[in-house]
């Protein structure tokens, strides 16, 4: 048996070099390692990430490890206010957060398409790792897979994370009880109009004379911190509402739990060039996509200790009292408009905005 | 602010009970609540996955954890003794033991594409869930997207995993030293191989007069579990030779340690019927991926006590000795053939089969 030459292995053959992915970079040898060497590890490198075992070796912290993983696939990979890189990296530090832990690790599995510019690749992992420096997160393991011409688009990025939730923290639907007030950490529907801002090259700030709509991506692992430090046992709830909005995430909680939500329509906070680009396109900022926004269901007593936590804090400025947790209509959330007139917010039954994260 | 009929919002508008993935089942609102509830719930479904939040809350167990992920693109979905649904419950599981981890609990975050049938999505999804259920290990957490017809590649799935390091098991390539014994659990290139069968319509079975070639894809971490038990301190490196095969992974190892490893040619293990195929086709097997295959760097004093125990467990019958650790050439695999002439495994640059995981 003879041993063809390694350097033909590869299909398509790839220069070194080359300022494209290439098949062989989700092949496992040199090329991969190179990716490695001279783009992961300057970006992301720590003790752990370092080792490139098959997997990363933690000590086990103690109490309760909070567990997610979120894939993205954003279009554009970059728009006004961030990337698919913090999006990557924030989305699951706030899917651990809303759990009410700390996060602590994450993973960062990259499926690039063939032909994506190394340099683009570069930018989205400068941006990961700045994020997740800032978050205090460290990307201990990670994984590179291409797909050819065609078969992907330009960059997924898959991220889990492993938290550590606190003793004494105990969110979970199941603990929203009528009475509870609905609290909103700020302005409505910023990331999803900033994607349809690019993605559709509407220029809202011309229509109404203000800055371009940017995301509102950030971390709120320590927006959670404070929350919960000011008062211990009066969160019951805490979500992020990200794909379908506000309205998918507390329909889900009103249908999970039973209970009815009913928001006040002057109390849904709403940038004027949000609620300008929405009434232009027809949609309801209730469902548009929030990636720096927390909901959080709280004991009436909490409340004035959670907002006032909240409003000291950069990330919850805005925060207010969007409605509250009543016992009926099961399973419902309602609007109180102005006028004294109630209407439904139904489940969303799609997304009115694909790929948006 | 009127509210336009969410059964609008959706893009491309989809119809209940279509038998197809459309935009909307990875919109975040009822129809991905559908498929959760169809289709995930039912096949994954345990304590944690059932309460649906942001991340699942896990009790910390005591030690050191293992964490790992990885993204499936196998090309076809469905091969000969797999799918990309075993593909990524093992794959996972494997990375996870190879650092001496018991695998606990794993995420799952499909990107499908639009247009993928239901059906077909059924049946990976049945595949992980008995892969995971014979692995032990329970899916805990998921996200699901979906692109746009021509963006994907009908299903891309990521696993992460978590694991526990049982005291005393100390297993980094670090380890290794001169005079160790390069153990392999069995033949090498099953996996590789049946892909291309499929992939590339040959018939080996037609050419050697045999059974089609079958994917070894398997979890290894019950192997992993009676090696360690049989040697305690004894094995010092354990690894799956995937992407690239034996020939990368050692080569990885050998470059990190700056150690030597010498192979014995009579010593590989290969089926005719892979290396048929794999002369045919102008492939060393020692390039081709393992599904289900580790290699295990074992102090010599050890070698009979884990090849023992390796020969009595069903995924270690045809377990050997593959060569042994040099101080020199350093960084270096070579093979000593039959003939007595010694040649090198060179590192490959990328992967001479690509999309084989």
């Amino acid at each position: 048996m003879s041993l063809p030459n390694p350097a033909s292995f590869v299909c398509p053959l790839p220069l070194r070099d080359y300022p494209h992915i290439v098949m062989g970079h989700g092949g496992g040898g040199q090329l991969s390692a190179e990716l490695i060497e001279h783009l992961f590890l300057p970006a992301f490198g720590n003790t752990q990430l370092n080792r490139l075992g098959d997997s990363a070796v933690l000590a086990s912290p103690p109490g309760r490890l909070a567990f997610s993983t979120d894939s993205f696939v954003v279009r554009p990979l970059f728009f006004p206010g961030g990337s698919i890189g913090e999006l990557a990296v924030n989305g699951t530090v706030n899917d651990l957060a809303m759990s009410g832990a700390r996060p602590l690790w994450l993973s960062a599995a990259f499926v690039l398409e063939e032909g994506l510019l190394l340099a683009t690749l570069g930018a989205i992992v400068e941006r990961m790792a700045a994020a997740a420096r800032a978050a205090g997160v460290a990307i201990v393991t990670g994984d590179t897979k291409v797909v050819e011409r065609g078969h992907g688009d330009g960059c997924y990025i898959n991220t889990s994370g492993i938290g550590v939730v606190p003793d004494g923290a105990e969110i979970d639907s199941a603990l929203a009880r009528p009475g509870d007030v609905v609290l909103v950490s700020g302005y409505l529907g910023d990331h999803g109009m900033a994607i349809m801002s690019v993605r559709e090259g509407l220029a809202f700030e011309s229509a109404t004379g203000s800055a371009p709509i940017e995301s509102d991506c950030a971390a709120l692992h320590t927006l959670v911190a404070a929350m919960l430090a000011a008062a211990p046992g009066g969160v019951h709830v805490l979500r992020d509402p990200t794909r379908g909005g506000a309205a998918a995430t507390l329909n889900e909680i009103a249908a999970s739990t039973a209970l009815g939500i009913a928001l006040n329509d002057d109390a849904i906070p709403v940038r004027p060039t949000v609620r300008a680009a929405c009434e232009m396109l027809g949609l309801d900022p209730l469902y548009v996509a929030n990636e720096g926004k927390l909901l959080a269901i709280v004991a009436p007593e909490a409340e004035q200790a959670v907002l006032g936590a909240m409003r000291v804090h950069p990330l919850g400025r805005d925060a207010r009292r969007m409605g509250t947790v009543q016992a009926a209509p099961q399973g419902m959330v309602t609007v109180r408009t102005g006028l004294g007139a109630t209407r439904i917010v139904p489940v969303p039954l799609g997304e009115q905005l694909p790929r948006i994260c």
